[in-house]
């Protein structure tokens, strides 16, 4: 963003001006993944994080900082403040038919899924659900998210639009699409190579916006528009790769059959060049080891949808297995297959996932119950890391952007009745991830600014 | 209930008096269980239910019935006015427990479960907790439930006297457990026998309290103490047996060391005369074709706890097997494991269960998708059938106790939106056991008088 745009939207109070602002309550963040790292958590217990012109100057506790100079102090005292929520995977235009009944994948794309999106050509339209779907967010404390659009640029524009107003750091692009679905929604590779040029440049790097070229998933690509893909990435290479991965048994089959000449799923994308430290693969349920190899060598990375992994009936992830390779993961609510906006009611089914792979294995004791650190982890700076912006949110560190939540961890009479024996933050943060929705999100704050 | 006590409440505008109400909604119940019977729902658009006594005396469509004689009609237009839900398998003492972290069945009753129910023989915590937690209840739709108290007689009496005051449909029993659980909970099968008949003497059949025979599960019970649950049983015909059954596959294995003389689990109860018509098995998971047929045989009934299966990583119960061999179905959340108290959500993961079967089959098109009815149909009069409850409660039809909820298809940003698109009943309901938690109970009414 140019500074006299910023300066300009000061003017009219939209961000949060020159104050520096101490906001006092428990002070919850990640510096490492806390599942190899027993020192990664930080946990301040009547802490104090300090925030002006939109980013963290200092946080720590209360008693050592208090004195420090502030415009305005703030008073969450008994509340968590922790970073904003990542959602590593998320169709924005799907919030109108989000849990549409009875079909798994494929079915589920042609019945409701496309229908919907032909609706993304009107940008009027299209505005105001990216409103509507941007306000939800913030409602939820998810403050960045990767965002599939539709195949039309109107989509793209109309979303870019709406998060720029609200200075959200967010990531999104055109879905390339060239077959298998209906004609009203297809590009060709030449329109989907320019109209994804124009689109990038345009809007990459604009305020907290970045790009990300997004072929739906392999079936509806056709080799030639996969090969502009790559060529997209190769012409701007710090814009992301956002696309779908096997998710589904006969999804995996049907793929096969397409790409026949291909070792998997994933090498379909590999041959293109589509493996890179900035590309994001939704699902990753039915890879191989080979896969997980590929993954790990070229740095890419996984989201995690759990809801809708259960919802389409799709299968269980292995964040054991993930782990095991090194791949970032983060959460991914994957609405309208998934079946909520709330990162923390993906925390939920992220533990159920983890736990129901105990039941298909004779050793149930070698899968791991997802820790309530790590969780949170997958939903902050794991998901900033998974998209490359460890360096710039998911935590609560000096000079980081001020996307932050404040979490009451006595919302509501059964968490509270509940929270109040907990004997230690990880039993109070486990019992707000099983059981929060959008009223434990007391507050959602976006670079400083108090949006809810 | 004596008539004089059920006068004397009236007396204090405990219930409904003598009053004739209306209530004008969108009317939905079900006749019989649309799994089989296309024509077992009754969905009046526009529809009138009324009441007298706190009993249901009509209900149509409301231009039919407008001129019907009441005392006052209550307008409930645009919402959909259903029976009350049915929890056929809950912890009343685990409410304070509920979700705690990392463990599958066996580790989680020692770590969390037995400590946590020691407390219950505090007749002053016990009641507030059954006060509580009945509450709850209320404010989410459920007007009965199959209750675990603990193995102390203090627990039923608390969670009795608590149910009777509101008036509610509950049934509950003291737990039989003499073995395998720290030895404060542990009764003997001559104190099970005796406790047990004194709460039945005192509770069955006081207002619209029900007893059941509650042994936890066949590991906490010697040969002996299943000897007395089957004596109780045959002293008295018409009080419960409620229990658990093949919940995890370790639990299974144990119990085959425990009892190697049965042929199954289910085996070890139908020895001793626990597999009845009004039988109840939490679970059921892991059960054999001869288990079914067992069961079908019996008429016994199965408790399916979906936000419990997952959670504790059980395994995914087949409802189409259930379906079968015709065994009645019911709808359990199943807290503590359970991690929520709402039907309504306990039929979003029902969903999500049957859904994610599909994935461990080569055949996935042979998997049924749990349909809108079918679930709202499990959750209310399947529920009722399960507790030999369906000429009581259960649907709105004349004669029925007066138990029913107000539900609002458009509570909240997300299900308004969905939902103002969706083209019929079916669409509006899936929204709702998808995306819907207390929130959407706007109103509870308890044999005519309303509790939230």
């Amino acid at each position: 963003m140019k500074p006299k745009f910023v300066a300009l939207l000061c003017l009219f109070s939209f961000c949060s001006a020159a104050d520096t602002v101490g906001y006092r309550g428990d002070i919850l963040y990640f510096k490492g993944d806390p599942a190899n790292d027993s020192e990664a958590t930080v946990y301040i217990k009547d802490g104090y994080l300090i925030v002006k012109d939109g980013r963290v100057v200092k946080s720590g506790d209360y008693i050592s900082l208090k004195d420090q100079p502030v415009d305005n102090t703030v008073d969450y005292s008994g509340k968590i403040i922790t970073a904003g929520f990542v959602d590593t995977h998320v169709h924005y235009p799907q919030i109108t038919m989000i849990s549409e009944y009875g079909e798994q994948l494929i079915g589920w794309l042609n019945t409701y899924t496309f229908p919907t999106e032909i609706k993304y050509k009107n940008h009027h339209y299209a505005s105001q659900e990216a409103a509507e779907f941007l306000d939800q967010l913030i409602n939820n404390g998810t403050t960045t998210a990767l965002v599939f659009a539709t195949s039309s640029p109107v989509s793209v524009d109309a979303f870019f639009e709406q998060a720029l107003k609200r200075n959200m750091r967010m990531i999104s692009g055109k879905v390339l699409m060239d077959r298998n679905a209906p004609a009203e929604l297809l590009d060709t590779p030449q329109s989907a190579y320019e109209e994804s040029k124009l689109l990038i440049e345009k809007w990459q790097h604009k305020g907290r916006l970045d790009y990300a070229v997004t072929p739906r998933f392999a079936p509806t690509s056709t080799d030639q528009e996969l090969a502009v893909a790559g060529r997209l990435l190769k012409e701007y290479p710090d814009v992301y790769l956002h696309t779908h991965l096997a998710e589904n048994n006969q999804e995996v089959e049907w793929v096969k059959q397409l790409f026949p000449q291909s070792r998997s799923y994933l090498d379909v994308y590999d041959k293109h060049g589509l493996v890179t430290k900035k590309s994001i693969f939704a699902h990753s349920i039915h890879l191989n080891d080979d896969d997980f190899r590929v993954l790990s060598e070229k740095n890419a990375n996984i989201a995690f949808c759990p809801t809708s992994n259960l919802f389409l009936g799709s299968g269980l992830f292995n964040l054991d297995k993930s782990r095991e390779y090194h791949i970032p993961v983060g959460l991914g609510t994957d609405v309208g297959a998934g079946t909520s906006l709330s990162v923390i009611q993906t925390m939920d089914e992220a533990y159920k996932v983890t736990q129901m792979r105990k039941a298909f294995t004779d050793k149930p004791e070698e899968v791991h119950s997802l820790t309530p650190r790590e969780n949170l982890y997958l939903a902050t700076l794991g998901g900033a890391t998974v998209l490359s912006l460890q360096d710039k949110i998911g935590s609560l560190t000096p000079g980081k952007e001020a996307d932050f939540v404040v979490l009451d961890p006595l919302a509501g009479p059964i968490l509270s009745e509940r929270n109040k024996q907990a004997k230690n933050i990880d039993e109070i943060l486990f019992g707000m991830e099983m059981l929060g929705d959008d009223r434990i999100v007391a507050h959602t704050y976006v670079m400083g600014k108090k949006m809810k």
